[in-house]
């Protein structure tokens, strides 16, 4: 019998107050300082979904939307969206938290990240995800999407 | 009029895979690279709460239950528990998640961190939280309990 | 007179041993890690065809080809393939180097960064670039199509 | 027999530039990154003692009396100040020098560390520890009431 | 049958943007963190020569001609200039490029490292250096030059 | 009237254990964290004798005596042993202590560094320093040599 096993189990989060040591000159966090939260993120959710040793295998799409400055608390949160034989399709998300000013976050980075499964350093079975709440259904489709656009570019 | 706020508001919340770099060379990560990042969290909760800058003053009870090792999914938990006139007494958690094994999380390491709000370099009002779930009123009980301890030894 | 370049005059390169601090317990360096890398080469060969200030705006089709260990000399390069009104396609590789070996080296990582210029915080106009040899004139073409493709996304 | 060891013996420094790195946007040193280097002090003096591997089990009444900025030259000291069965109290303070004013260095943080001797991973005997001046039998008195204000809660 | 190898075939190069966390608090870059990154380069370009493990054994002459600030794109460059029986004179340079100005890079820091090739954890033979252009010879008689003159200190 | 100060007053130190973070993968520390290291010592050794900003100029006869490996208890001195115009000679040595042997802590690198004193960017006179014991003299005599040295070199 396989455990299907729900979107909202695997899902990671992360909230940071983004530091001088993280900036440039101009006191905007630098991009890759980003990703490399980004990837954290989408590796914990990846590792809780599949159990086991996981890698990052592709990053799709990573829109910076908005920049991301010094002194901001920012919000990471991964979520695995899809899940093919050994691949899982990760998305990523950084919010900035308006902590001031009393609106909402808004998003700053969105991504998708292809993690692989790995057992004994092969790609390894991942089992299927449940999409149960509506945003979650979104998420999946979405996620398919981005995995089978990926695919046909290999054929 | 002055807005209370609940304490579920200013939680802070961040999960971090353990990377060999913040490990000794026996595997398990340094006390010091957990406090710091246990720092970091109650910085964020008592920003989200106060709304404004804040400084650490104290440490206390902060004690390791069980180690953290290298590999280990944690998750750091950060909520203002009690306010006094200008500072937040904010417990903070690190719990190691055990993905392989389907058991619960477990507590590593509790503590309270003592913050005070700053405004123009000087400690400056906060406004009262409020405790609406049981657990919530134990953490505002417990809370209350340490500023009183650490009022206390100052007379 | 406005000055064309050359994609040669732009380009960027840095050979790196990877160190043990960038690496996970099984000994292969973290993607996260190796994106903050290519980010910055990114940012340099951006800068020196554009003269001015870069932020990375978008990253499509980063695709790990092979991992990357603990001890192995890489080198990322970055060159600016393409250039939209404000934009500018940089192709960034990492090459695994095979000292011990006596073979040539194999890319682990590709990928495609928008950088965009900016004047008084502002999307600015830059030159367009010169591609003057058969392999420089292959990568014109390939970074026209990658911007091609991302412009349609937002019709 | 068991040879007894001085305090002086054990005691550990280190002098330190604070830098823009380990700074908020206020210029003042993270409250996080001091007591980083406070742990690692703390685990030399203890390790020095106990001439073995030893963890940090406890940090109490760590108080942060002045604020240290970047520039400022700062100087750890790590005593260990009393010796339970396998723990050891150390105190640790962190004093700003004034090299510019010519006054005499100010306490800026004090605290108590527990550490514990581990053989094999498990709490293993420490020696008694010797104190020779009288400012080392203050430190003696000081450290053996921390230990009893401990235990006693554990009762 | 030796191989005997060129100096270009060895040389390494690293092309880096100067980041804020590398700066004092008057932006130019701390002298330590300049000679980590040559001490990285020097170590690949002796690795590429001995095709085996390396260790720094001595740095001499190293002088800071021009300081490094924030926000300057560096190369540094690293060449095997004379080989000894196991030992390798490299030297590394820093040059810092004026991208806004149109100008030639300048000299930062120059410096002599002496690498040691290392077998089995003991000094193992490398084989000789080949100079083939003039400015490669010139390379080679001040390696040589600087090579003798340590010698002369040792007997 | 000028005050002339001591060699001893002026005096650094930094007791440390090595991380695994610093090392390769053979587990010896990196020649370039162990020189930035003994930079900041060189740094702080300087402007405690000045009581100005100080700058790196150059580095001489930095020898590697002997490997530091991760879990090794170094200690770090800087002590200016000569003073020029502007300039200052300062020694800066490692040892390593040998925790568990109860055997002398040995030299593991030595090295001049002359750190420049600069007053709104300029070079500025220093105060001379003051020997006052037999060891400091013959420190001094070592400093005066290796400046005379560097002098002769820019005739």
């Amino acid at each position: 019998m396989i455990l299907n096993k729900n979107i909202s189990f695997s899902s990671a989060v992360a909230t940071m107050l983004m530091q001088p040591m993280n900036a440039n000159s101009q006191g905007s966090v630098h991009g890759g300082d980003l990703v490399k939260i980004m990837d954290n993120i989408a590796g914990i959710a990846a590792r809780k979904h599949s159990r086991g040793m996981v890698v990052t295998a592709r990053i799709d799409e990573l829109v910076f939307h908005k920049p991301v400055f010094v002194g901001d608390i920012i919000t990471c949160i991964g979520q695995v969206a899809y899940v093919g034989s050994s691949s899982m399709q990760v998305m990523v998300k950084v919010l900035v938290d308006h902590v001031d000013k009393d609106s909402e976050p808004e998003i700053a980075i969105s991504s998708f990240f292809t993690m692989v499964h790995l057992k004994d350093g092969k790609p390894a079975p991942v089992e299927k995800i449940v999409a149960v709440t509506d945003e979650e259904k979104d998420l999946y489709k979405l996620g398919e999407q981005i995995y089978l656009e990926i695919k046909s570019k290999y054929k």
